[in-house]
């Protein structure tokens, strides 16, 4: 209970920044602000604080004898943000960041410069914005044998995907909705193909099973390929569709994969809307724990870099990995997922024999059905969709069953594979 | 970083007290049981700590100078646990305790002992078994300002009226169900009536609101009223019954109530199923954020007691308030809770007249009706169930309605309002 006195520089002051200082500026006891540095010190912004000194580079920051804690939003797995937080550590200062860029690649040398100087690595804004999935995981959950976890990370691709339900659109008009509320940038890419999640789930990954983060390891597809109709059928099977991030321990690995699957609609993941987020940790002792809440926004984000700076003050210190950086695993390929359940959907030419050649090409390839729904379409295409729910089985089965079906020559397309989240 | 060895006094040897000392006898790194104390060091258990001294007297604990941590787990609201953690805290020793119905009671003075003797008073375990809201709400949350906390804290209550959802049984049936399970007492009247989740509500409401807890400021009603019909009414209104502990600033104090609610199926409440324990906080900058997990069990509980414990090591000691004790605000009596929507049941013989009468009761107490729902009963009851969706009302205007109707002379009966979560 013997809280310090901090004084802080801000690396960046856009929307996040803005809350953090103005927060700060509402006179904490025992938090002082005290230098800021933005790319553009004249842009027009909400708040700008008063009364700081102004750097003019952020990498000053790190060398200012009246700074104790250095909070990174700057962004970007290297140049300005990685020389920042380096620098900010070896220095002896805390570092506080929101980078989910530079942790899913740099966490290991920035653990290693944070216990060498004994001194705070805070990155709960990282991952999952205002839910405090970090301190649950290296804090509430310390000395758990974490077995799984699955989250829901990105807020864009869950907006996408949770209008396409509610309102029965197809992914490109949500999209462009989902720009025009700023919920999607105006290039999309970095969420909608999956590498948002990934970077996040690099982190969690890497903290919960002492492994070198790399997105390298994980397998990502991102949600482009959702129809409409997928959203309709998924339904029907009292699923709903999510861009679900999960981790899973096995014998020879982690499992990690980032790409739309089903979930049951009975599960807490299927109920989240919107930009919401959530992370199912499944682990010994306490079983299933779900977090939720607001993945993203200047203001869930600025909350979880205060709670990190008020770590800090209140002297509770934790390492990002469980054991010594020397000790942690290294994993920088996917390992396939063992055997799940899939849906496969897609669309054939309504003539006599399509689906007895489809279905024999699976039985060929062992992949086992368990249900088939085909429906007369209204959505103007002449080749209808069907979709099939098959039994467990592997990537590798499901793989080799659609690369005989697009060999097949009776114009079977827009084949796109999903599996069941249990 | 600096993390000290901690030596440890456990108080209660049930499924709890078992599970904390076998994964500290497993040996983690500078935690060390030293001692225990159980009621009947001869009873048969499936976990005995071995190597340690043994105290026939619990209090005992609190004077060894070879104890640095106390784990209370004797339970009671006053008696030796009282003692025990009064002793210890005083003696300079960390408190760990899964006690709510002593904190519901006592955090105050357990509060100011622990903050003189500048040690750590951790009761993680006490609310919601191994779901990390106190952590959440003093770490995470730290500096929010929290507006409403809801809470589904009692296993029991919510097994029952899960199972009563899922087979539509009746409240006797599957109460001797969750007896037989061991989820109720033979006794049950502690959780069904709904004191329970009171004594963790007043915890919560405390230490989120800089409050003296006190059960008395919570009106309270249990779930024994709650026949199958509601359930297939709330149903077929997409509604789900649950007994929601909930707690709203307002003004002019607090508004604590603890007692059946329909919960509408879009919110993340209503899909928490069986023993799970759930905790939704709004609170400013993050908006809302929801918590599920296991409420209850020996291991979900002794992993919060553990990293009670851990945190003790990383020397991360919080206050129980984020006010001096002096300061904290005080309040004896249940407020009314703010104008809320109704459902209300009752029970009518199937005479003409009725329904008239009963309409025009409420409408001359400005109870304002939003849908009705009448229908032939099946269960041989000759009074017949109807319910009334009601707009915005207090309780006020709903116990006028009530009393009116019951004072009506055409036999209505077996009248239930439950208000609707929003």
């Amino acid at each position: 209970m013997t809280e310090s006195s901090l004084r802080i520089g801000l690396a960046g002051l856009g929307t996040v920044g803005q809350e953090v200082a103005r927060v700060l500026q509402l006179g904490k006891p025992g938090l002082d602000l005290v230098a800021v540095s933005a790319r553009d010190k004249n842009r027009s912004r909400a708040f700008m604080p008063e009364g700081v000194a102004w750097e003019a580079d952020a990498r000053a920051l790190a060398q200012r004898s009246d700074v104790d804690v250095v909070v990174e939003l700057i962004g970007g797995a290297d140049g300005v943000a990685l020389e920042l937080a380096e620098a900010s550590l070896m220095a002896g200062k805390h570092l506080v960041t929101a980078n989910k860029a530079l942790l899913a690649g740099r966490a290991v040398e920035l653990a290693q410069h944070a216990a060498q100087q004994g001194v705070a690595l805070g990155f709960e804004a990282a991952v999952a914005g205002g839910i405090p999935v970090i301190k649950t995981l290296r804090e509430a959950l310390i000395g758990r044998k974490v077995t799984r976890i699955s989250g829901i990370l990105n807020g864009t691709c869950n907006f996408i995907l949770s209008e396409m339900t509610e309102k029965g659109s197809d992914f490109a008009t949500v999209l462009a909705e989902a720009q025009a509320l700023g919920y999607a940038e105006a290039d999309p890419s970095f969420d909608i193909d999956g590498i948002d999640a990934a970077q996040k789930l690099a982190i969690l990954s890497g903290m919960a099973f002492d492994r070198v983060p790399s997105i390298h390891s994980i397998s990502i597809e991102g949600i482009t390929a959702i129809d409409a109709v997928d959203i309709g059928f998924a339904r029907e099977l009292h699923h709903t569709i999510r861009l679900i991030a999960t981790v899973e321990a096995r014998d020879d690995g982690l499992v990690q994969q980032v790409r739309p699957m089903l979930v049951p609609n009975h599960a807490s993941l299927a109920h989240v809307g919107g930009v919401t987020n959530a992370v199912r940790i499944e682990a010994d002792m306490v079983g299933e724990l779900v977090l939720m809440g607001p993945g993203a926004g200047g203001a869930a984000t600025a909350s979880a870099i205060l709670s990190d700076i008020l770590d800090i003050q209140a002297g509770a210190i934790r390492p990002f990995f469980a054991v010594d950086t020397a000790a942690l695993g290294t994993q920088n390929a996917p390992l396939s997922p063992s055997d799940q359940r899939w849906y496969l959907r897609m669309r054939m030419a309504d003539q006599s024999g399509t689906m007895a050649a489809v279905t024999a090409i699976m039985a060929a390839a062992d992949l086992s059905i368990d249900s088939v729904i085909q429906r007369g379409g209204d959505d103007g295409d002449s080749h209808l969709p069907v979709i099939f729910m098959t039994h467990e089985a592997s990537w590798d089965v499901v793989a080799r069953a659609i690369a005989n079906i697009r060999g097949d020559t009776r114009g079977i397309r827009d084949i796109v594979a999903l599996p069941v989240l249990d």
